[in-house]
């Protein structure tokens, strides 16, 4: 079943202790699409790039399979970003951004996009993932990513956005923003009686949770032998976990644990190269094969009895 | 089969944001024996407290059947340590630290002592930890816990011990230090090179994982409702890891991804009380049911394809 995803496309020059880039592909919408395809639904992308768009980047989207019908190119020049990580590899410091013709992006659906049985939207602006929610006909799931700049600056309008999704992906410092409770589940549960039926908890390096009102799930981190960059990380986890579901057609809780398995596994595949270059390379056997040694790593089994 | 814990018995002043203790029964050797009792093993302790160590804590240890002849009793105090820990739940500040009778420790192992199977040596000084090895007749598995302190004061000393440990317990952070590498599984690779056998890598909040030449495994920490005391959360969760694997009596993979489970298990009971209030009052069955609950949240299946 068809996904929209509406974010962002941009030029990052980003420097790691790894190396640098400069001006090179990124951006939510980018690294979402590419990385769904992985999982083969088909995949409608709505965002905004300049005139100075390269156009080998449109290319390789096509390549991939995406529909970019859905992608505006408007007079100025194309969204950027530069940020540097240290050997830690948290978050980055920006450097600089300059909005370009992101500042007054509004998404506009395609007509063919309107019926996309799932629909992610990236990290913008909560009125503006509204106006998409609003462009939307009957999706089986909507969800929703967003950031401590929201919930600092636009909390009205995040939690009326929060009320009309499915699906929330959040950290474990924005649900403590957000809910007001110092412990993740209190917290979690208390960002679930806004609106969404399942939150995605991303916790980085260290892993992921899923939560709904009657189930839970922990994974941790897909262990990597070498981080090079981390941008995209966050988008190309979300593009994996949406286009699992996407490409199953259903949502039940069975589902969703794979999904959030499969946008490890992309996230993890995605940091061991600059930009997108890992993530254009990878295939769905590769995905498939990590996700099988996932679970290798990580099942146990407990014994019927033991102590004294 | 029989476990040997070596290490401190203290009396813990704690302040965290949930409340607070003052000289409250505290120490690696205190928790771990406590914890590893619940897995039914004879468990023996070598560890030395003043004359006004409160009898009341003598009587529990002997009715959770710790062996506690190798609890010397010094002329003058019993170890001290105050701490506080933020909101974060994170490392502690420590406020105060009264080595008194811990200061001239030296282990001495009981006659009957010297026999024990399973033998863990807590987180004291490298030289002190190699004494104790001197003592014991051929042990199935010989585990040691370290810190950075001994990572930068005692290095040589340190090497030495861990060359003679099969496993050795250590942070992400320790594992970077004594490795020299950035990575964590190249880390943990230098580390096993340097003698042991296996690694059990902490990391806190976050899980952890276990490593060997040929195989890995990695589990996220269990979730919890509600921290109150994070004190002892590393050595109950060693004392339940050797005491499951002392009551099994035997040392493979398997069993090892059991004891890291069971471990994590018996810690995230510890922190939900002060001191040891939580984890004396915890049965075998409350440990077997949260092991169960643990593997149902953690669970997961990879479907035979996908992708388009």
């Amino acid at each position: 079943m068809s996904l929209l995803i509406v974010g962002s496309v941009a030029l990052d020059s980003v420097a790691t202790p790894e190396g640098k880039t400069d001006d090179a592909l990124g951006g939510s919408a980018t690294y979402f699409s590419v990385a769904a395809r992985l999982f083969g639904p088909p995949v409608n992308v709505v965002a905004v790039v300049g005139e100075d768009f390269p156009k080998r980047h449109i290319e390789m989207l096509l390549g991939k399979g995406v529909n970019i019908d859905g992608l505006q190119i408007a007079p100025g020049k194309t969204f950027r970003w530069a940020g540097v990580y240290d050997e830690s590899f948290g978050d980055p410091a920006t450097l600089d951004t300059q909005l370009n013709v992101f500042e007054h992006f509004s998404p506009k659906l395609p007509e063919q996009y309107c019926c996309s049985s799932f629909v992610f939207l990236g990290n913008i602006d909560p009125a503006l993932q509204g106006v998409v929610v609003d462009q939307v006909k009957s999706p089986i799931l909507i969800a929703a990513d967003t950031m401590n700049f929201w919930i600092e600056g636009k909390l009205t309008e995040l939690k009326k956005l929060i009320a009309r999704v499915d699906l929330l992906v959040i950290n474990a410092l924005e649900v403590r923003m957000l809910s007001g409770e110092k412990g993740l589940l209190a917290g979690a549960r208390k960002v679930l009686s806004m609106g969404p039926k399942i939150l995605v908890i991303k916790r980085g390096e260290f892993g992921s949770m899923l939560v709904t009102k009657d189930e839970l799930f922990v994974l941790p981190a897909y262990p990597i032998e070498a981080v090079k960059d981390p941008t995209g990380a966050g988008d190309s986890f979300a593009g994996g976990f949406m286009g699992y579901l996407a490409s199953r057609g259903k949502v039940n809780f069975e589902e969703l644990k794979r999904a959030l398995v499969a946008g490890t596994v992309v996230a993890s595949f995605n940091v061991e190269g600059f930009s997108l270059e890992r993530l254009i390379s990878v295939t769905s056997e590769d995905i498939r094969g990590r996700m099988e040694h996932f679970r290798k790593i990580t099942e146990f089994t407990v014994p019927q009895c033991f102590g004294g």
